[in-house]
């Protein structure tokens, strides 16, 4: 059986979503995974194409856009309670126009869309990438390591990565990538790991400290060469009060 | 001569909007003003109805939204250089097609709109309010006494107000508020309006300072009761940097 061709599969598409979503709006999210020490973006390869891109989509007439957004991260990865959060819409004149210049005008892909960037930041071991149909593969690469990417990908997983550092400034991170307990230098790690840079012991210390969403364990890692460092927990009410209202430590 | 009614201009406005904007897609501007202790909103009552709205419009259909969103707030402010900053899209169900149920379903606002809030916090010596068609007044109104509003506008005003309280915690704020030269206690006072809430001296000092975006002057207030207050300048380039990567006390 030969597999039906890119434009053939976009052209029956196209018929469909006139029906079925609102035209002009799309969505594409930048989903970053960690496990191990590894800070990975989960992407799709074009069919018959050397480019790869976002998963990405549409919004239901009946939809409400964070609904819209989770379905679609839904059937790429299976996981259904992955928290999304928006943070830019882009709306670059020819964004979409341009990379389907060849078709027909009445292409739903080739009307003007602007596009409204969801990023998370999951546990990869818990996600199962899936392959769409316009699609050779869904996997997990490498932030520091990033291939071609069709339209403005490139800049929404930019403006993403962006957006996730700044978001350690104002909002606890680190629930469900690490272990129940954890050690201060694994936190560590996982936070050097998203800026991509080195930070002082003492410093992370000290704020990770001050910003009071950590049980400190009566227990200590045991089994390691040096001095056996304490083991740590989230306060979940902690944590929760400081996802919704920021840092205790803020203004 | 009579003026025209909401629903007759309404009607006349629809065919030009078909013509010249995307469907679907709105934006609201939440504009904060601040001046001499007071922190105020930009609202416009609805012509022949008791309710305010937020200064808003459609993107046209070679437009960026940042552009647009900088027409649109000119039209209303006279303004040209305010810097609005996109922070959410609106997308519940039903939030333009109820308001407008009397109309009939050609009608251009009648249709399903996501709408794209942005938000400014500006100097409201520096504006000047300006009616549009649709309103009776344009006016500058107390945050903390904001009258009924239309659509979800006063979801839209409660989340960028959220969003302004947040952006104390990784943004540098102040600049063009204060005068050039102000008072660590002047730059205080502009942190708890915006707060709603009093701040610790010492505690402000210290943060503020190690924020790392205040020039000491060799000159103080002259003229208190007090203790002459030390005078502070923003160093520009520090500020700007600040805007552009975060504060360098963070992360």
């Amino acid at each position: 059986m030969q597999e039906k061709s890119f434009r053939v599969l976009l052209e029956e598409w196209s018929d469909m979503a006139w029906k079925e979503y609102i035209p002009h709006i799309s969505i594409d999210c930048v989903v970053f995974g960690f496990h191990d020490s590894l800070l990975k973006v989960l992407l799709l390869k074009i069919k018959d194409q050397d480019l790869w891109g976002l998963p990405g989509g549409y919004m239901g007439k009946v939809e409400v856009i964070d609904y819209a957004a989770n379905r679609i991260l839904m059937e790429r990865t299976g996981a259904k309670d992955i928290y999304l959060q928006q943070f830019k819409i882009f709306t670059e004149l020819n964004r979409s126009e341009d990379f389907f210049k060849d078709y027909p005008d009445s292409l739903w892909h080739k009307q003007r869309f602007v596009s409204v960037g969801f990023y998370a930041l999951v546990n990869f071991a818990d996600v199962v990438p899936v392959t769409d149909p316009f699609s050779d593969t869904c996997e997990w690469v490498d932030i520091n390591n990033i291939p071609a990417m069709m339209m403005d990908h490139r800049q929404i997983f930019d403006d993403a990565l962006l957006t996730l550092r700044r978001q350690l400034n104002y909002e606890p991170i680190g629930n469900k990538l690490l272990p129940e307990k954890f050690t201060m230098p694994e936190l560590q790690k996982l936070y050097e790991i998203i800026l991509g840079k080195k930070l002082n012991r003492g410093n992370f210390y000290r704020k990770m400290t001050g910003y009071d969403i950590l049980d400190k364990q009566d227990e200590s890692r045991k089994g390691g060469a040096h001095k056996s460092p304490n083991l740590y927990k989230f306060n979940n009410e902690k944590y929760t009060a400081a996802l919704k209202e920021g840092f205790k430590e803020g203004w």
